[in-house]
């Protein structure tokens, strides 16, 4: 392929202006892509690969290839942007994410989640920064500031959910995909901030109060990215169930869902907020409402054409950090030596390593007692899984390295660039090497036949066989007497002591408040699901091309 | 909008640097895109407005009023990109058109297509070429060359196939429909082609040895961009059904699609060749072969995916056209008087008028005269519709202006900025004008009674509840019995005599001869339809789950 694309670029006289530069780099990566499908495909059964490491592993030959053609000149032009990751490739993979999700299970976990997704950030920035910090020195990096050390802290605490839920299975391991999906959205939107945090942070005048200040604006932007993901979801929902409830328009109804997710993102990230928490929580109302609002063909369509975007983004941020692995000009300006940089890269492992057991054992522990219900209990060898599989770090590790270490792309000093490399580094090989053991490791851990005693969930596991759209239903722990009330609170505050409900199962009680509100006051306006009566087996797909003939 | 743009630009302290002007850019756009479609679907049952005009409306208002509140400093943020069009827009409007074409009534019209398409492009080319080259002199506009009044004549010779489609009714006016769209496409192809040749041409040594060489060049583009699109459009079609065979996985399918259509043009655009050309056979034959070997739900989400794509590509190529307008440089730059300007506008519109007249007569009654089968005859009013709804200029032109007349989007003199100032305002005019006249001409020429008499098809119009996978079927004028053959040329060589056939009806003689091919040696290949044994009503949504669990 590179040999071709060199062969090109010299025999056509034009080849060498930026444009067609840029057409060959895109040309590279969608064919590389094509190939990553087709292998992924046909290593499917393989016990030790995925999508993931296959992707990574062609990206890294790619790059060999293309280095070695092009003498090492073109490194540089698959070079990691951090606009391309955060701007087009990151949205999609987050809001399929949320669109997806088993809710039920989400929300029912929803204190694990925090505590690992949140405290659990938190302590393994401490540990990461602290440790960094006390040994770089030694190993002959003086030059980096506290601000880097707690940069660094970050960019190691923030999880890689792609990978990672390419190993686990919703269906197999419910409790565990839930727990460690969960855990990476939050991680991730957790780190993002904390490192916004820490980069406005000013060490003149380092005041409690200014501890204060940061915690106060990290809430609020937590708060607020979610309101914003929520509002944006819910107006997708009310648009669609007002503009369209006589005629249906397949192709608007698919338009108006994808860019209002999108909306959502780009509109959190121009008000300073967190993209990856608004387009997260905006993808569980539109699932949960604006989803249901649409004809069958865009339920359809919605369904698989996002699981579609977000399965070409990971494979392609894979791809490309394969591929970056070999920045030659970075590689060339670390003057670490082989010692220095096996220094530094194995106290980052192990750090991660130690970061990560110091809050999921803990953590586990205080949710374990927090929430008594036996379904949400986390046992020992269940921690264990959750601890291995959040080691991986992927995109945005690399993506916040760039950001810190870089002025538009170039390092500014050989601590720097150490920096960069390293991260590389920690990346391939705990995407690789961490990647490889998961599959195995649950295997060892979970066989098959403990996990239908250990995962337990207090819905059974729906059947293979049936319409997908169950997926979205969410029966959510409501009898039909209680959904049929339509006044607020009447289904829960009711004869049976609320107070004791509270104390016995506050999970199952605030579900239970949720759900008639949603049923009182949510539903009527926004929609969601009965909103299209759907009868099973009367599938009218061609409905549309009925009411929008014109447009082909 | 733009005044809360400017408070957050103004408020917010890191709002001035160049990623977060990015993401303000991103964000306006897609609540515009979102404002097009709710407006457009809106305005729908509106005889004088389509999507086309509201985008263009919108954009210029947005554009009016960002420059306004910025004071004239952002006009040139939102400048039209010649690379963004090229590269990501035009590909999904391009291929959609060609994935979801009645295939049917294209190839049963393909000569006049070609009339129309082909040798029309170099009519209306001279004599835009040659009308501008004798007038533009007396309006005081000198110094341009020989190569630039070229230029000029292919600029203006690419109609608009984007709006002119939002115009005209498959179902309606099939005939229409099919000669309009078909004309369109390869009139994209044909200026692109040309408009490279004429850059190329050098008028030092004008033989006509180098007009000889121009024209191979034009045919070999076209005979290998077509080639290039069916061979990926196979290739697709080879790999999904050998790999997918037993066990589908939607995700995978749909990605292969997407990407391999998207390969076929960007390989193209790198082998210098015509990617509009590569893509639209490419979708052709994905429509024919690969889509019958995915899922059933892989067919329902790539038809409607493909379709929005194509249709948020083309509200947001005319809400950029419409803000493009106001750029204040090249109007600035521009010196020509407030009466040049208008002549040189006029000259153009009357050029165009003139130079569409020019070819779509004649060659109309030049195609009445090699088809002589009843069905294919364009009658008079049917000529004057051709004739109008082509008038329409718009994206591909000034994306070829911008090419022509200046470097990395700024005008290299007055003549050449007031060249682009014209064509803008040509497109913005013809579009608006033009576009609302159309639907009432429309009306006007050929009432409802009249056009169930006037365009008939040999096939009678499918009824509108009828699934749409009938729309892919393409009966194709076999009866079972033809179908049922297995040799090639069996079903035609027969006792009939064939040099009769073609004589009597050449278009469906070569159409049988085709059909036999196709069956004997196609098919048993790259599959097609009845690969997947299709049974209506039981469509089975959920199989992919079963296959492809692990992927959420």
């Amino acid at each position: 392929m590179a040999g071709t694309l060199q062969f090109l670029m010299s025999s056509a006289g034009i080849g060498e202006d930026a444009d067609h530069t840029h057409v060959m780099a895109i040309c590279l990566f969608v064919t590389l892509l094509c190939a990553c499908i087709v292998l992924g495909h046909l290593l499917e059964e393989n016990r030790w690969m995925n999508e993931s490491i296959t992707a990574l592993i062609l990206g890294f030959c790619t790059g060999i290839i293309v280095l070695v053609t092009s003498n090492g000149s073109s490194s540089h032009i698959l070079q990691f942007n951090e606009e391309l990751f955060f701007i087009y490739l990151l949205p999609p993979i987050i809001f399929n994410a949320g669109f997806q999700v088993k809710k039920k299970q989400f929300f029912q976990n929803f204190v694990a989640i925090m505590l690992f997704g949140v405290v659990g950030v938190f302590i393994s920035f401490a540990i990461i920064s602290a440790g960094s910090s006390f040994v770089f020195p030694k190993l002959g990096l003086g030059k980096l500031l506290i601000q880097d050390y707690l940069a660094l802290g970050t960019i190691f605490s923030a999880t890689d959910s792609v990978c990672t839920l390419q190993v686990l299975s919703q269906d197999d391991t419910p409790l565990l995909y839930s727990l460690v999906f969960g855990e990476g959205v939050v991680n991730d939107a957790t780190s993002v901030v904390l490192f916004r945090a820490v980069q406005k942070l000013t060490f003149d005048d380092f005041t409690s109060m200014e501890v204060l200040q940061m915690s106060g604006s990290f809430f609020y932007l937590f708060f607020s990215s979610t309101v914003l993901g929520i509002a944006t979801g819910l107006l997708s929902a009310y648009i669609i169930k007002t503009l369209y409830f006589a005629r249906h328009s397949t192709d608007r109804e698919i338009a108006i869902m994808t860019l209002m997710a999108y909306l959502s993102y780009i509109l959190a990230e121009l008000l300073f907020l967190s993209g990856i928490l608004t387009v997260f929580f905006c993808g569980i109302v539109m699932s949960h409402y604006t989803w249901h609002n649409v004809t069958e063909s865009s339920r359809v369509t919605t369904k698989h054409a996002f699981a579609t975007m977000s399965f070409i983004a990971e494979t392609f941020i894979f791809l490309y950090v394969g591929m970056d692995a070999l920045d030659l000009d970075k590689w060339k300006m670390a003057t670490t030596t082989v010692g220095q940089s096996f220094g530094l890269f194995s106290t980052l492992l192990v750090l991660i390593l130690v970061g990560r057991a110091a809050f999921v054992f803990p953590l586990s522990a205080l949710s374990n007692y927090m929430c008594k219900s036996a379904n949400t209990k986390i046992g020992i060898r269940q921690q264990i899984i959750i601890w291995w599989a959040g080691l991986m770090r992927g995109a945005v590790s690399i993506a916040l390295a760039f950001n810190q270490f870089t002025i538009s792309g170039d390092a500014k000093n050989p601590e720097f660039a150490a920096a960069i490399t390293t991260t590389i580094g920690v990346v391939l090989f705990s995407t690789v090497v961490f990647g490889m053991l998961t599959k195995p490791l649950i295997h060892w851990l979970l066989p098959p036949h403990l996990r239908s005693y250990i995962s337990d969930t207090s819905d059974p596991p729906s059947p293979k066989d049936v319409n997908f759209i169950n997926d979205f239903n969410v029966p959510l722990l409501l009898d039909s007497n209680q959904r049929g009330n339509s006044g607020f609170f009447s289904g829960i505050v009711s004869r049976h002591s609320s107070l004791g409900m509270l104390l016995a199962a506050p999970t199952s009680y605030i579900h239970d408040l949720w759900r008639s509100f949603d049923d009182s006051y949510m539903r009527p306006v926004f929609g969601g699901r009965g909103f299209v009566p759907y009868i099973p087996g009367s599938l009218t797909i061609a409905e549309e091309d009925e009411h929008h003939p014109s447009h082909f």
